[in-house]
């Protein structure tokens, strides 16, 4: 497997494009993205678990409740969430991309990322999807990725390349997500297109035991998003035997899908709003999986330990707080925390006290961009990774005038 | 009942000081303060339910197991907690406490607060306990509330005045939480003083009854510390018939507390670390109180809603998403949501979309610094209040280097 370049157009048959449609005020931002396959593709997707459902995922999940799509489109501006009119928006936005591109509405996946409860104008994307429609290349991920960006700073896009059953297969993703982010059981905008031929079934398998172990263990605020979605669209042209059951294939597969929603938690977390810093907790000698996951989510969670981090200050303290909160049963007498960089690592914490350690080397770990806590619960074999930002001045300046 | 002044002087027979022993290197602060009572009196505690667990907690709990103390010494500056040595430091200091004022030393309730995981010298409160007792006073509460003050910007002190049987009875309480403040089942650091006579059990039953609405349901970071802690101690002089069982008196009882407690709440909840305002959520037409709780509390978490208010912006969306996440199970089309203050009240969305409001009237509101963001889930009779405070730029620099 290795890491290539082209996002979401890596894999055969699949098209995209991104363009300002004018619900954004400025300009020069894109603000409706299309991602289209040559032909009906298998999908699966996951939802955000927040009660309150933006508009688009409750259009999504009807109709794609066959298995089967062709195109995503995504506007980005307006969460459509929250509005008496969402469904009635959402539902014309398919209608109109599925007359344009002459596919069936229902293959039509619909997603929208902004503020939550202002009306949405179907005018500018009716108006828009000529041109964005016109404009699709086999080589335009970008455009795409960049029509989904919100308060993102960085275009998040990765592919890799694979062999099932003697075929090249490819698989890329392009994401958006900075704020309001904390996934449970779904995550953030994330279209994934792939090549690779795979049931509908095992589609949606491997997608909901991989975003466990990724999307899910990503959080930069807290807040769980209303318009959270993932969806995998499977178009098949690498022309391999289609896979329809668990086995090698499969789990090749799934390597590969996991290579790129990792890749994916990454890019958000480090572009987590107001970031400085990526933080990854890595959690092991945890008695159960479930106790590594929470420990490690509990870690990247704390406002105290982000701002800790903000501020390149080996506060060991706020980590072990945060495990002692967590709800986890662990044993605080056996726990070893150690901060690691590209400048190194430092031991700070033995057996649930401190040790005696460099101020001055824990500076030079904690003042680079990637940032790594290792947590040794020392009581077990299971082990989880969650990623994380800092907390910092600008996330606090994002979201106090978000809406102006 | 009136609220009247003395802080944890106000009840008779209680005498208080705090001096500056030298656990902090600023000598303009206090960093030692003690609560003594003239007789011994009947106690009750709660405490963190923080897996890790300050070592003074643990000793408190053991010594006041019996339902008796007579004195409270506090130090700032020093959590002892994740010392290896911790238990015996907070041993030591409640003999010499004991040795000192001449009491038992299993009749001292040990508190710690300020740095987890830095060795506590006994040194300075060894030397310190002498010109701390010698300069108690029965007007001395103020000293004894700064004492216990970490990044505390203002001090939090509050009294009442009631009646039972005939008599007159007062309690009165002074607190210390700014950070790491998301107490569940116990809460910061707050001593209560009262010279009514209640039984152990309840004023156990009391207290741990109160907390539920009150200290439990105030959050300014999510974090909950390891530290956490409320005793009350109440030593009889008031002369009233000792309550020793439910009814009216009881009731009596436990409403002056809870106005104590409230009282605390807020003013923690307003000096939350970086805090330009105090936020406080209002549930009501809840199914279920714990549905009423669970809202409440998540709203004045969410760290969008906490970053819009700072930037007094009406960013109702944030309200309506942390509800949504908050696990309570609600229906999301009845939820009414205004924000109210001293300039008036606004509604901002009803049964769950937005409706049309005045930006800036609603910025005329939000720019007070007491907001109260009102919750009608119009689906029952239950209600419930959380205090809380937004997320400021001063947040993040009071943790980015908090030990140094």
């Amino acid at each position: 497997m290795e890491i290539i370049n082209g996002g979401v157009c890596a894999a055969k048959g699949f098209k995209a494009n991104g363009i300002h449609c004018g619900i954004r005020k400025n300009k020069t931002k894109r603000d409706l993205s299309i991602i289209a396959s040559d032909t009906v593709a298998n999908v699966a997707a996951v939802y955000t678990t927040n009660l309150v459902k933006g508009a688009p995922l409750l259009v999504t999940k009807e109709n794609i409740s066959n298995g089967k799509a062709q195109a995503i489109i995504c506007n980005s501006g307006n969460a459509n969430t929250c509005n008496s009119n969402g469904v009635l928006i959402a539902q014309q936005t398919c209608e109109h991309l599925a007359n344009y591109l002459k596919i069936e509405k229902d293959d039509v996946v619909v997603a929208s990322t902004g503020v939550i409860g202002q009306p949405l104008d179907i005018t500018p994307i009716k108006n828009g999807i000529p041109a964005l429609v016109d404009g699709m290349g086999y080589d335009n991920s970008t455009a795409a990725a960049e029509g989904i960006m919100t308060t993102d700073t960085k275009l998040k896009q990765v592919a890799v390349s694979f062999e099932i059953g003697g075929k090249v297969c490819k698989i890329g993703g392009i994401a958006k997500g900075s704020g309001m982010i904390h996934p449970n059981m779904a995550t953030m905008l994330v279209f994934i297109t792939t090549d690779c031929a795979i049931s509908s079934e095992m589609l949606a398998k491997a997608l909901s035991t991989d975003i466990q172990t990724t999307f899910n263990m990503v959080s930069v605020d807290g807040d769980t998003s209303t318009n959270d979605m993932v969806v995998v669209l499977a178009n098949g042209k690498a022309e391999n035997k289609e896979i329809t059951a668990e086995g090698q294939e499969f789990e090749t597969f799934m390597k590969a899908l996991n290579t790129v929603c990792v890749n994916l938690c990454r890019k958000i977390a480090a572009d987590g709003e107001g970031a400085t810093k990526m933080l990854e907790c890595k959690t092991t000698g945890a008695k159960t999986l479930e106790i590594a996951k929470t420990v490690a989510k509990s870690v990247v969670c704390s406002a105290l330990t982000k701002a800790a981090m903000f501020g390149a200050d080996a506060n060991w303290g706020r980590v072990l707080c945060a495990i002692g909160y967590s709800g986890a049963n662990v044993d605080v007498t056996k726990i070893d925390v150690s901060f690691r960089s590209q400048k190194g690592e430092i031991l700070v914490c033995q057996n649930g006290a401190g040790v005696d350690f460099s101020e001055e080397k824990a500076k030079e770990i904690l003042l680079e961009s990637e940032i790594e806590i290792l947590v040794n619960l020392n009581d077990g074999e299971f082990f989880s990774t969650a990623w994380g930002c800092d907390l910092t001045y600008d996330y606090v300046k994002i979201n106090g005038d978000y809406r102006t």
